[in-house]
């Protein structure tokens, strides 16, 4: 079995880089804690022995070629190191050090694997500070260009590109250099579903599809005291709509359907002007494409009654869609397999999170492992796993990747 | 009659200051662009042989004390300055440049008042970067007392005080010491009445109460994908239930309550991210103080009911409370008769926005005279006024001044 205290201890240690002064933990993509967080396991892959690469899009990828098969295609193992803002310290995490934890034991053991064993950090899971989310990966996967992704403008106007190089991890290796055999991703399940049926293992067999606008409602800025109610063209009274109506969705979607409003900003935004400008994001998630099209549909129809209704005029742009992915049955069927070898409960689920993971199963069998999130409270500092089930989880992926590169 | 191109030139010269790149106005209380506006203006009052005070919260008064009568109570004119964000060019301006055109007009005209002529720039009228609104006016006419006024903290995190030293306008009269024996105020309507009736001049008699709050509403941070819609203690949603409830309450009132939201922050403001705290404000009036209590108490009854629903917190912090105000009778049917002197239309009217004039009623005999607005609007760039009309709105308050302090 792995090393416990090291990957518990690590996990603790990455956890403060980016801890400000109100104790609050934040690791944009691309920012100096990210680089902070970066330093940190690069310094841990090369202790552990690993080629470290770091590729044109910032991935940070540590090799294990092993003695006599560096030719071989790659089995991966990773997540990503970058946070939310006021972020938990599992997310991401717990699965680069997993899995750098994993090779470092199988090296210790004097184990010898069929072929390289690998662990990834892709850059800008999370796609808070720059769009798309799991951009790294997706890029890895070819499913973006590198260039394009380098000139993904982030919220606070830097170009992804620039902060890359400002941090020292813009890289000279292609995106998708080491073309992997097969992908394993082990994270916090996030969700609450684990934790209220006390399994400790979640067998990940596929994965929602995801939607983000940005939408942009322009009104009329207007005096709040003098302008009557039925002249008002109001754009963040017209946001509200919006906000209240995906809400209705969701409810009536026997809960198939998740839709967040997780930004807003309002212009003039004075006290007594009536907006005349509301932009806010839109996430949309089911795990169904066609259920996920209708939701989209539905969403741009309300914005067209909403529009002649309020006299407003409504643009929508997307950041993101990614379509639902289906895992790899044989690597799901070999992750039951081995925890039922262990003695341990798992039950097939559907990650209803992005993951690097659905990015890659576009080039290689892929599959994940889900650990319990107390609550399934995930994006807050509150975020918890308990030790014994982070340990459980690592060890189940520590003899998946042995049955899979064992000879 | 007064000098026309005089005043509208000077209306456009002080409608330039604090014109941005993007050609938006914006002179908000204290800053810069305020300063650039209040040197114009004071350059102008000496120019026009007026003796300028500067008292502790920034009111600046040009004083006409005339030849033997400089101990008498003043007959007081005079609005604002400053502005909101991306503002018109009339608003408040108007008032001001009008009143120092009617005393340098009757200087002139070697007109001997019975009593000094003054006309005040009240610092602070709009409220947007410090609350509370009409912050000049309210502290002059003894309702908020200096200290606590240049204590406020404004939207950027400075303080008034502080503000006012910088710019050079922190003065050492204290506010009050020229206690008016009538105040009139000149403004543009701001709304859309008038301009309807296509009537020239407005008599206000009264004016709307206003309460401004700053309600925040704290939820818990979670996990825009995982996070089942029941499980949601949404921040953002909430605070977008208030917005459309507000709206309904609106427009069940027979256009008697107006209300807005023209602020909005969510936190982390994540786009997968479910907001953990909403802050807006709620700008709330009506005519009648007995109805916009109904309404307060509404909202505050409905803020409940949604604490307990959406399972999130809610305070509200009270930033403006202002009581409908009734204007002295005389003056308003001198407005009457005067207008009709000049062989124009008017109509009795209730002032729907707040006027520092509505502070200032509380020490003297007050009135204020309405221009109209085109189409009503303002707070807009698109705020506008027809030379004509201004010109006739400064003849009949040139008329006014000089029947009330002539022999
Ligand atoms: N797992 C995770 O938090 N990914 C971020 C992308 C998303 O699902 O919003
Ligand atoms: N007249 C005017 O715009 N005053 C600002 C205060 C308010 O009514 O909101």
């Amino acid at each position: 079995s792995i090393n416990s205290n090291r990957l518990l201890d690590r996990l603790q240690e990455l956890g403060q880089m980016g801890v400000d002064n109100d104790k609050k933990r934040t690791r944009l993509a691309a920012s100096d804690t990210d680089k902070a967080g970066r330093d940190l396991l690069v310094i841990w892959m090369k202790e552990a022995g690993l080629e470290v690469e770091i590729d044109r899009i910032g991935n940070i990828l540590g090799v294990w070629y092993g003695a006599e098969n560096r030719k071989k295609a790659p089995l991966l193992l990773g997540s990503h190191i970058d946070t939310v803002i006021n972020a938990g310290m599992y997310d991401g995490c717990y699965g680069v050090l997993a899995g750098l934890e994993v090779i470092t034991t199988l090296k210790e053991k004097g184990f010898m694997p069929t072929r390289p064993i690998a662990v990834a950090a892709f850059t800008n899971e999370e796609g808070v500070r720059y769009q798309p989310d799991m951009m790294g990966s997706l890029v890895y996967a070819g499913g973006l260009s590198v260039d394009d992704a380098l000139s993904a403008i982030g919220t606070d106007g830097t170009r992804l590109g620039k902060e890359l190089e400002r941090i020292g991890y813009a890289g000279t290796k292609e995106p998708g250099f080491l073309k992997p055999h097969v992908y394993i991703e082990l994270h916090i399940e996030q969700g609450p579903i684990l934790d209220k049926l006390g399994v400790p293992i979640g067998a990940v067999e596929n994965l929602q599809g995801i939607t983000w606008q940005r939408i942009t409602i322009e009104g009329v800025a207007n005096h709040a005291g003098t302008t009557p109610t039925e002249m008002r063209r109001d754009a963040g009274l017209a946001a509200a709509r919006v906000i209240t109506y995906l809400r209705d969705r969701a409810n009536n979607s026997n809960g198939s359907t998740v839709a967040t409003v997780g930004t807003i900003d309002f212009k003039p935004n004075a006290v007594n002007v009536i907006p005349s400008m509301a932009t806010f994001t839109v996430d949309l998630r089911n795990p169904n494409e066609q259920r996920l099209q209708e939701e989209e549909q539905a969403l741009a129809g309300y914005l067209k009654e909403l529009a002649a209704s309020e006299g407003v005029s409504i643009t929508s742009e997307q950041l993101v869609r990614f379509n639902p992915v289906t895992f790899d049955q044989t690597i799901v069927k070999l992750i039951e397999q081995v925890a039922s070898d262990h003695g341990l409960q798992s039950t097939r689920m559907t990650s209803v999170a992005g993951h690097d993971a659905q990015m890659i199963a576009r080039i290689c069998p892929t599959a994940m492992i889900f650990v319990p999130s107390i609550d399934g409270i995930s994006h807050n500092p509150k975020e918890y796993t308990k030790d014994l089930d982070l340990i459980l989880g690592a060890n189940v992926l520590l003899n998946v990747v042995s049955q899979l590169t064992g000879k």
